[in-house]
């Protein structure tokens, strides 16, 4: 069977190395050694010698791992990004990794949460940042068999796209939770879905949320956006109230 | 069987209709006669001798149509609202309603899209505001027998929890609808939750909504604890950006 590295095996890591045990022999490297490894665990100079290379850390950390792989990474090697923001991260590994080797950038708009009744019909966007096509073509199809929607868009696409999704969505269920709304027996279907959402989001770590909205290019845009329709919709309360 | 009116034949007060029907003979009346009745029509007089009558039209007629009422109830007529506020429509109610007719306040928290799998477990707010004990006893068990899950509360319980649910939730979908937000194909699973929340809200009137924005007394506070809440978040993002 093919080998496959991961880097970082905190929430989504962990998860991802169960995802790519179908079809994947598996290792993994993490700063912290966790109690019950997901897989097995290889030191980092070992790992960067594996032929696939999938990148689970902070979006923040990236620029310093991608530096401290670059010198250990053999030529033809497949390093493949996993980040909520995407123009960024591709950026530094462009810069960052010798020429010798081949970039994939994914995101999977998934988790443990989402997929847990499978990954049938999950959306991930993926594209060949420097690659030969024949292997971005036999990751798609890998992907593709396991049930996942693949999305094929560039960076900046994707990045506009995940402001005015997912970037909003944190940004809707944070301010939820510091409201400290909570439920009510008189919450509605919708109301109580609007929970969810908030219980869901504070799953994901400061960390995410903050690099989600800082390193995504168009989320301030996103954000003024949303205020200025908010204060239409205020007004539009203000002057109806004027008229009638 | 016992006979049941309903005043307002609408979006709720057709599905109110369907409701009913377990267990009532109803009767409506509505000022533009609909192409398929949901029910057998009367005069507003005729409907007004009935001993059960449901106020389902829209909050801001609501004084205008008990003023209507008034003169042609017969002592012992209870008169249940339905409205999605509640402190003004009681003290409406209570103003304007003969000593001798009996009030209760209701406020069925679903409709016809979220009440699509049947009525077990949606919430619905109850309160006798001047009616026998034995009469009110009668509808709380008769609604219990439905699969609704009753929930006594105050007027004013009922405004404050309403506000930070109901109203909240709307103000979110119609900003969001203000946004032009829209489906992409890497929207997250949350993603396309907010998004059925959104295309669910624009379903209501633009009157229902306004008059749940500026007919609760608690809604502009909820309005503003949104709005600090969002630039709090806002400022974090910006102070920590500082910081790193």
């Amino acid at each position: 069977m093919n080998k496959t590295g991961i880097i970082g095996l905190g929430r989504f890591g962990t998860f991802w190395t169960r995802v790519l045990a179908h079809g994947w022999e598996v290792y993994g490297y993490t700063r912290t050694i966790p109690a019950q490894p997901p897989c097995e665990l290889l030191s980092f100079d070992e790992l960067c010698t594996l032929p696939v290379l999938f990148l689970c850390v902070p979006i923040r950390t990236m620029p310093e791992m991608l530096d401290r792989m670059a010198s250990r990474l053999k030529p033809g090697t497949l390093v493949i990004d996993t980040c909520s923001v995407k123009m960024e991260p591709v950026r530094w590994m462009k810069e960052r990794l010798p020429e010798s080797v081949e970039i994939m950038a994914t995101h999977p708009m998934f988790g443990p949460e989402s997929a847990k009744e499978g990954l049938s019909g999950l959306p991930m966007m993926m594209h060949p940042v420097r690659m030969a096509d024949a292997r971005y073509q036999e990751w798609l199809h890998y992907f593709r068999s396991l049930g996942i929607m693949v999305v094929e868009m560039t960076p900046e696409e994707h990045d506009r796209q995940a402001a005015m999704s997912q970037a909003l969505t944190h940004m809707i269920g944070r301010t939820l939770n510091a409201m400290g709304i909570d439920e009510t027996p008189i919450g509605t279907l919708w109301y109580r879905k609007l929970l969810a959402i908030c219980r869901q989001v504070a799953k994901d770590s400061p960390e995410l949320f903050f690099d989600m909205q800082t390193l995504n290019p168009y989320a301030p845009g996103m954000r003024s956006d949303f205020m200025d329709a908010w204060n239409t919709v205020c007004t539009s309360l203000t002057d109806l109230s004027k008229d009638g």
